[in-house]
């Protein structure tokens, strides 16, 4: 069988269940260790705080193109979806190590951006950049780890398997921004509006919720997710982890202004499967969710409710309460009634 | 300019000169930093001990052939040549997070046999898989994260800038097997000699010397990297970093039997040249390494000195004192007089 017909999860989910066959009772390690695949970030217990990591590639023609995609923001969105991972966990990120592969025919003025660009956006969060490794490769490839602790004293942290039957479904700012900066640069559209602008920003230049994160477990949150593969698509993960179902009132799920004035007849794909979003989504019980808002700067919407029920199934119901169906939602299949 | 013609080193170097200058004093992070960019790994102060990272990628066609190289030892040499770079600074490994890059074509068989070659060695070594990230790509590129922390009390490492003049410089181990089994492997050579067989395993399946790297710390050496390069190279590495110069007599350098007896001609090239041994290499007075050999159950030889002089600069001389020069050492230029 060929890799791309179980595709990434199926890939995840066996990696796992190998690694969770060797799983060694003696190991300290193991014994320390509080999470491990299956979520935003590695967990385990440090000398005195929770500690996290987590890596993610970026690669050329894969994840980004160099048509569309400037140095600087490439070295910026490297760090930032790593970050996201640690906001995702309601951490604080430290660390930074970048593997950094390159066609021997790069500008070095162009990896000079790209440091820039990565550099600017660690400075903003306290996060220094300490090791990496260079080489030579056909295709750019940034391979970016991000280690962090647990937030306040150290000892809680947000988690995909959190989720309760009764929770309201709640998400940050506004969805589907990147999904429509990415189409508007693959089109070459032009950029006159603000919203558009905002869109390519989401898209090339995504802002980590760290600090809201932070605000999440302080507030008593206890299950979160980042949005990088699309609303349903992370929310359909977060209820697998938690063995819940979930439904969302579509209507409800604010729109990122870029998608109503440029795509208003997508938007409804846009903003349930566009991936990138990097806003956090998070499941609590409604006082929890009121005190989030009141504490937050950044906008936090209800979208849905918990419910108990077979895990991992997302349904989209209108304003009447009605299925609502899509063909393709996120970047992997997902099971909606 | 290209990054080509600045090389490796040179694009280390113009990123570690980027971040310093981005250095902020208030930073939390970079307060507890005790190294970035130019070790073996990344070192800061934890909330109770040291702590080391490190990252490195093996991409296809670059640092390995999938035509000679077996999924298991791939899987096992990702994590061998990290765990090798924490053995350098005399830590401990503990978690390791894996980013795998794979065209969808790649057997599933495949990807369990690369799992069941890392987790072995993983067992081996008391570290948890706890982390990475799948995505597709043309070519097959694996990049490691492997997190540790200082041995014994936490608070002493080993460091490429401690080196001092009147240093003895030792290796564990012998040295030129890998380059001797991948030569095998590459030619189509017949294994038909223990030695040979143990070059063939030297590459593609190397030990790390995590225990002797942290024995290493307990008896009171300072100065230590790891051959990966060749021993020219990172000798050189060491000694700029010390800004010292270092004397090597090569007829002490250990020569690993699949050298001398299958490639007796090119011996000397392999042995000072031949990268990816991931032996210590290792400098301290005379009573601190005669303790190391006692203390060690693997072979710890003399093989030079290091001497006040120009920082980076590595003399190699014959039996008799006088000054050997050899062409292509290590995998990038170094100074030889």
């Amino acid at each position: 069988m060929k890799v791309a017909e179980i595709g990434e999860f199926g890939l995840i989910d066996l990696l796992a269940r190998m690694i969770a066959g060797t799983r060694s009772q003696q190991s300290l390690s193991w014994q320390n260790l509080v999470l491990g695949i299956g979520d935003d970030a590695a967990v385990w217990r440090g000398d005195a705080s929770l500690q996290l990591a987590t890596v993610d590639s970026l690669i050329q023609d894969v994840h980004f193109s160099l048509e569309i995609m400037p140095w600087y923001d490439l070295g910026w969105k490297a760090l930032a979806v790593n970050l996201s991972d640690i906001a995702a966990m309601g951490g604080v990120p430290k660390y930074v190590l970048v593997a950094l592969a390159l066609p021997g025919e790069t500008e070095v003025e162009d990896i000079e951006e790209f440091c820039r660009g990565m550099l600017a956006l660690a400075d903003q969060q306290d996060v220094a950049l300490v090791g990496g490794d260079t080489c030579r490769a056909p295709l750019v490839t940034v391979t970016t780890t991000v280690l962090g602790k647990g937030a306040g004293d150290g000892q809680k942290i947000l988690a995909r398997s959190a989720a309760q039957p009764g929770d309201r479904v709640a998400v940050t700012g506004f969805l589907g921004g990147a999904a429509a900066g990415l189409e508007m640069l693959r089109q070459g559209l032009e950029i006159t509006s603000e919203a558009a602008e905002a869109s390519r920003q989401a898209f090339l230049k995504p802002f980590p919720r760290v600090k809201e994160g932070q605000l999440l477990v302080k507030n008593g949150v206890k299950a979160a997710i980042d949005i990088s593969d699309g609303l349903v698509a992370d929310l359909g993960h977060l209820c697998q982890s938690s063995g819940v179902s979930a439904r969302i009132q579509v209507d409800r799920v604010p729109l990122h202004p870029g998608v109503r004035d440029n795509f208003p007849d997508r938007a409804l794909e846009l903003v349930l499967s566009g991936g990138e979003d990097y806003e956090l989504l998070f499941t609590a019980q409604d006082e929890v969710v009121q005190r989030v808002r009141q504490a937050s700067k950044c906008p936090v919407t209800v979208i849905g409710e918990i419910e108990a029920g077979k895990g991992g199934v997302v349904y989209l119901v209108d304003v009447a309460g009605e299925p609502v169906n899509l063909a393709k939602m996120g970047w992997e299949h997902f099971q909606v009634e």
